[in-house]
């Protein structure tokens, strides 16, 4: 059985899933789903899914602006201008890919525990049935459900991580749960493998100078935001490489690590970050790595203007990792 | 067979298509459908639909600022507040009425003559199947292509028009189509009839003193503003049936009847209008007319404001609509 | 011991803590407190004070948009327009009453729980020292943590809410504490007494009928929008008296009562609301209660607009609760 | 001789200077002059001007928000939806009177003095070659200059003035000149004849109880916003022409005393105001009285917002100004 | 005859057309023309001109966002910032070369083919009056009318086009004419020599593969943004040189070829564009080209937040045109 | 005596004031002081203060845009981002530094002379008491007046300029304040040495060739933006420290040498111009100057958009003058 809204964008068959055709339909046309793809609920219905793109609709991890919540709809939005192939990378993206929109997770605002509870539920399956997914957050929290559901199917996970934070601290207001705390956590619980993680885009004050040890403690790579920028995207992607290896893989991508310059639409943006084509140009990088599972986090609309510009790049962050996919 | 994303809100049975349940799954969730209606494209694939809202992005007939292309996807952001009990009428609606989100009906940019026919097209078989449309638009010109698909099936339709203009104007650059000329044409071409039809809300500069008799000269009732102000709800919807009678008629509902102050988002803004008090009031004042088809027409979001207003009370309007139509 | 910013406003004596004169300095000079009343945060540094003005930042509550949590910055920095005097009442407020602004609340991002407890504990002992809280939210769960603690000194409560929702649902997605059940739980735990309580403003769709009997079984009067606006300001005062009686009362005003077009910036917005001309004189007819808390909330400043309208009015509704309390 | 851009909107002769025709050529086609009227800023040039709209670009004297000097350009800019015929009235505007955009008298930001001295040479050329002028503010300062130079051709002026705040302060940080001090001033100088003079509108807090009586002290009549919105429209005007009379008077249109939902681009906004048709009507009411001068101030665009609703209304203000002109 | 508003800035004679002097008015003053320069209409009233520089407001031609109607409003409303001198240049612009502003071309809204006639009708008898033009989009398919009028006086055009699309695609909903299209239909009309011809800064999704064969097929060179921002300057400029040669070129300046950070506000954004300094500096490095005819096009104002800085980029654009003039 | 809210950040130690700590207490939480630092308004209160943040509200001085007034408001806002330790340099700032807000020197809108005066005023006894001052302006002629206070004390100081522009021209409008004018004043009082003098960022249309040579005849160093931005950080440091020498001098930061896309919210911004990186690098370099005291000025939050980046770097900027002096 097909989705309701399932004319494929001259993909010729009607097996693979992929967006309708804004040459014969403007762009602007239809009901908003990432990349006008179809809106398939029920991953039962359809066959041969390779990808899941769903957000993650949750902001009360946010230590500073929140709005997260309404990040998928200005992602979905903003993804309406993408088109199927991959000029940079040479690579059709649609079309070669079986792709669909799958919804929303459910979160449960004011309740952390019961939110990341019932998005872990709601993943798993869809790992299990092996369909990666690519999550549109949602604050960065809801990165430590995606990992526990992804880690219950693949094993513990090597993380790159894309920010301008190390999110490895302890507590906030004596609470364990917060975007800040997402990826010490996940360490702990051991749903991230640490020897196989690396942060990139590291930037802005610390709360104290011990706060810089803390990926060394737990065994985190971490690649501050002006070395990062001083190497060729070649090398990016060769030091990734290295640590992740070849294991099961998650990337995880917090718009923070660009400028607020391109990126202002966020939850706690810092100064002296990436540009896009810097924030791109390493995405691309990373075709060696096994990655089972992606998001885009802390995209804030209500702080992005009506450019909506962050948005806009979210949706090309996700274009570029369903392109790691096509291109394997 | 049932639509995709279908569960309908505490329906209790199957045949009836409602919103997602707001109270189980927070409002902001899901991909963005009017209300979070179920998205059904292909009619044929579900019985016993009542009512079908649909978008139509055009923008390309207005005279000052453009925008109105993206009234539908703001309108249907915008609608995720809304329950099923409408609390001021008394009345069920979603539960009581199966209704869709029909997605949006193709245009072409640059092209008024094509996009209109487009329009047109798509509609028809929809008034066929004894389906009532509620369109958002789009600006006002979008709604002569309704009235033709409609007019086709039901014939000359009777039209209560809800506007700070007329849009009797003859030509503007020499050329016949475009918001200002909308009813006009719908008049000459005979898919209007004008002694069933009457204009509310009419207010602002004219071209000419000549331009007061137009309403007139066509057969068209009008009531100005400042006269509409001093009715009571009740008057209203007296004087609206005094000349709608009991014939098929339409409902078009151009948001700029109201202030500014209450509907900033729209393509030509005049001061002086109504409040969303005496609007929404008006509006449920018109349960006697037997209306075949709806509209509200010109939400421009650029120019809307991050509170996005004028989009919710659009969304509001057609809430009103279709309570209409749930009360019969 | 006085504060550090304490110049009063020509109050004529260093007793009675008031806003620093605008017309020596320009009022936009200086950090921003509320009305640029000193900041004291140490109650028992200072004597005598009157009435404690505080923010609540939590928007973990809310059911649509967030934002809330910047609420007090926002109606602080429009506030910085308030003068001493009312005009409108013929009343001296500050100068008259020794005001502060007592910085905000604790809080906890994700756990409603932990912060309405910290909001709670926060409040006691002010509510204990004698001085008149009037909380700026915050969304309105909020409000249950201030009832609490306030009714531990005082007993239990009437409730005068101004709100477009009653707030009387029982759970969103299962759980007991959110912006839309706080004036449920409060009555459950008896916090509030509900045979002194009315609800007024209520207007918008609804999730079903039985939501029109909350408030007859919980035993707390409503009024309606509609027929609130049929009142003039005198009957709604006699009205909220024939309730509210002489014993202890708290005034919890959600800007949401208010139409959009004046409170943008709020979230969960209703068309159709009062306009602040309405909900002004509403408030200054309420001189005949004995409140001993009060709050505003809703306000989501990132949804205000440029002109940051809502937190004006906010501002000037902490202005009428304060006269209330000068007029005595 | 004629002005460059000179073609007059369907006026029949080339004696009456009017706005180009929008329904030849879209209306926001072109450099933005008011109304699309023709520029001229040589009176000399062009014979039998009636009516001269300039812009008085400065913010220099305002106690809170700046960006007033934005105003002109603002008003022009939504003034392009004005058409000549004003409805409400029945009176032909443009094509009756002849009348152009001025250009803008000259200022010198951070010199207030230096810059009333500046638009009083400006104004008195014009006043003096029997033209009327409708300044576009600029803060409330202006008014002092503009006053300065038409009394200097007609003696001393009655003062029509809408207002939010009576502009009567003696001083702000111990200097004469500023928005809050022009009315003052103006009657310390003998520019403004008190007992032809009469403020409307008056509302919001003040500095001290003995503000109320600055208006009687000086011989204002005023007429605070609460009563005025008690009138109807007819006995506003008898009001102001029992006040007034019939010698020469200068109509100042300060757009705080509208509500900030209506025009929230200004200044120091005040809730509770008047809405767009009280406010239109009001104006509309004036028709005895002898204007010679006019100004609408305040505009902050700034803070209007994307719809510019504050400029919208202000561009109508002004075309209500004209038709006085044009309905003597 | 000089124009009306013909102050030079310090030209020392009146045979040269320049801005106002900012150093004795406040650049915020005046009706915006382009630099503050004389606007002029009527090209015979004036001799000597250069340049001129005009709008042409259309957005009937965009795929995604429309506005760019009031492009030439928002690029106007920024020049005001402009000075005389290009200091990177070591150039006398104003006061050099003799400049207008020469008002909007005449558009008609929702009829493509009409609008671009009236612009051709427009622009023809300025290019054979022998004076260059620089008009302000309106979105790209104003440029094909730009070339077929540019191209009747000097014969085939050599392109230069700055643009992250190639424009070269055949049609959008099976219609012709559109901004994804000119380039194509002005290389098919033959207005554009594509041997003579070349793009640069192209990046983002395509449709399909073979989308990177149009260039080729076409006869145009090609420079992808990644291969454009590895060049130096003044190699951009002997690329752009050797390919374009000695005969008669157009300059066309999509603003989209900048990252959406630096250019918010256009029509359809592609992440991972060009910097502002890379843009100017690549504009700079075109002094040896024998430009007839120059755009700049996609601005779409309400999408580029309240800074306005496409608006800003684009009139320094403008500014650079005008010193390639200046400096042959 | 210690200030009233004066927690200070894990210090150890009640004798160094510093920011309360985020981790136990949510950033968004209490009034807005500059990284939520005690607010300290009589130095005398509390002893060993080593630095003073204040805010200068001033935007009379503007030449374009004003709204600088609000600039320490926005920056105090974005500021609660700050953390105590500068990551990038090491450097432990608070806790090792003991810092106060100071609040706001008072200013005179309308009146520069006097407001230039009181701003004097206000700076020299903080200067006297050796306590190192930081302002946050405020448009650019606020730095006139902190430059003769602090020179008052320290004798002439060498000038560090960051700016877009010179601001060494004479007068505007025929006046000699203005903040395109401070630079040229304060050499010519002397309160500025030349000759240790450096201005870094120059960019931009100037008035004429000769604008070229005010600096050179002056004395002053400068170093164009494009220059500037070919040579890496410690080379800057180099360039400034050669010139500035080890006497003192003055850090004045004028946030146009950013390019618009990284700081749109301010006065008089020039496309081209820095990136945050390249900003916060040359602030890092300057480790060998002996400043004594800095500003950020001509912040104008109302053209910033919703993320306020202009405010947030400015926040960032003022860390980096912090983290110089703590280095030492």
């Amino acid at each position: 059985m097909r989705a309701v809204n399932d004319r494929p964008d001259r993909a010729g068959s009607g097996e693979v899933l992929g967006p309708r055709d804004a040459l014969s339909e403007p762009r602007f046309t239809g009901v908003r789903s990432f990349a006008r793809l179809p809106v398939v609920e029920r991953l039962e219905e359809v066959g041969g899914v390779d990808c899941a793109v769903l957000g993650i609709p949750w902001d009360g991890g946010t230590s500073f602006r929140p709005g997260a919540r309404f990040g998928p709809e200005a992602i979905r939005s903003a993804s309406i201008l993408l088109r199927p192939y991959n000029q940079a990378r040479g690579t059709r993206v649609f079309g070669a890919l079986s792709c669909i929109d799958h919804g929303d997770a459910p979160t449960v605002p004011g309740y952390i525990e019961h939110t990341l509870a019932r998005i872990e539920a709601h993943l798993e399956p869809i790992a299990r049935a092996g369909v990666r997914t690519i999550a549109m957050g949602g604050d960065h929290s809801v990165t430590l459900a995606e990992l526990r559901a992804i880690a219950a199917v693949h094993g513990p996970l090597g993380l790159v991580q894309f920010d301008a934070h190390s999110d490895l601290w302890d507590r906030y207001n004596e609470q364990p749960l917060n975007h800040g705390t997402f990826a010490r956590r996940a360490i702990e619980e051991g749903v991230v493998d640490p020897a196989r993680s690396i942060q990139l885009g590291l930037r802005g004050p610390l709360y104290e100078a011990a706060d810089l040890k803390l990926g060394p403690k737990l065994g985190v790579e971490q690649l501050a935001c002006e070395e990062l920028v001083s190497l060729r995207a070649g090398e990016i992607g060769r030091r990734v490489a290295a640590v992740a290896g070849s294991g099961p893989a998650f990337l995880s991508f917090d718009v923070d690590c660009l400028d607020p310059a391109f990126c202002p639409g966020t939850g706690t943006p810092e100064p002296g970050g990436l540009t896009s084509r810097e924030a791109l140009a390493a995405l691309r990088s990373l075709d060696a790595i096994g990655f089972v599972g992606f998001d885009v986090v802390e995209v804030s609309p209500a702080y992005d203007g009506p450019g909506q510009i962050t948005a806009l790049f979210a949706a090309n962050a996700i274009f570029e990792m369903l392109t790691l996919l096509a291109a394997r």
